[in-house]
């Protein structure tokens, strides 16, 4: 017999493979289709991992990459809502209803600590979710710069609007935030973004 | 200007893309489509964090997400090669010149850390590559559960094939091991598997 526990944990985990079929407003880097959740999880996790050096401050890289690992398993049941729409200062709510019906699949102990996890992750007031951050706002840009700005295009996203949504990549990475900056600017004299 | 390091990172972010393109021989939990490598990663560092009370020692749960997040990489240049087929036995030497040659797009006290993680999880001797190899195999045991043995029957997997290259998982996690056991008594109960 599968103890209880387990059983609720394989639940999880076959409930979550759902964010493998929400996909974002962003292409791959070699602009065949859109990325789902999954993918862009794995992504920013291993980002999370090979910038380590250049956190502004010590981290725990397991809380991080826990944090990353989760950060998108709310849309599940609230949808993926994109940084510069309307919606995105009102979605919290939805996806708070939606962290506590998810991670509340497990027993309490877990289901506390990943929607603790999910909190402290949006709310970008500690060191690790202030990193964590970073890579969750800096791909999208990444991926904009190497598809020649195909989705900022389809949005009628400006260089102002990427400023101001990205701007607090600096509280977690100083470095990342120059490459950032520069990239952006390599975009604009390309033409990638207005 | 970017550092030359940051300018190696970011084209290694670039490259590894490529493993949204490799598919597996196994299917997402809702059987709608073949999973790639990047999802298949993603699952089993959720499953390694969730999971991680069945381990059977001590785990360094920080080098065993890496493990799992830099293991397929090899792939982009080695192809995806089924645990079950006869090539599987003359893969590794295909895959260890793929791991130096994308490793190696880092600089060398990068691309020897995560050649030596890499290394270190094909050979299975450390408690850290045993326990992440759990995960690396009971996902496509679940996944065959969950879709009927849709990918088993596919490339005429047999119950015994699947204890034989899986038996290694009791070696990471007993818990583990009885619940692919109970699961794979199920797929034989069921007619998921012959």
């Amino acid at each position: 017999m599968i103890a209880d526990r387990i059983r609720k944990q394989l639940e999880f985990v076959y409930e979550i493979d759902k964010v493998k079929s929400i996909f974002r407003k962003t292409k791959l880097f070699d602009s065949s289709r859109y990325e789902n959740d999954a993918e862009h999880s794995w992504t920013i996790c291993i980002m999370a991992v090979l910038f380590r050096e250049y956190a502004n401050f010590d981290i725990n890289l397991e809380k991080v990459i826990k944090m990353l690992l989760i950060h998108d398993i709310v849309e599940i049941y609230a949808g993926d809502t994109f940084l510069y729409s309307s919606e995105r200062e009102s979605a919290y709510q939805k996806e708070e209803l939606s962290a506590k019906k998810i991670f509340g699949m497990l027993d309490n102990d877990q289901a506390d600590e990943y929607y603790n996890l999910w909190v402290e992750f949006e709310e970008r007031k500690t060191n690790e979710a202030k990193y964590a951050a970073v890579f969750d706002r800096i791909e999208p840009v990444l991926q904009n710069y190497k598809t020649k700005g195909i989705t900022w295009a389809e949005n009628e996203i400006t260089k102002e609007m990427v400023y101001q949504k990205n701007k607090h990549i600096e509280e977690g990475s100083k470095e990342l935030w120059e490459v950032f900056n520069e990239v952006l600017q390599e975009c604009i004299r390309e033409g990638y973004i207005k």
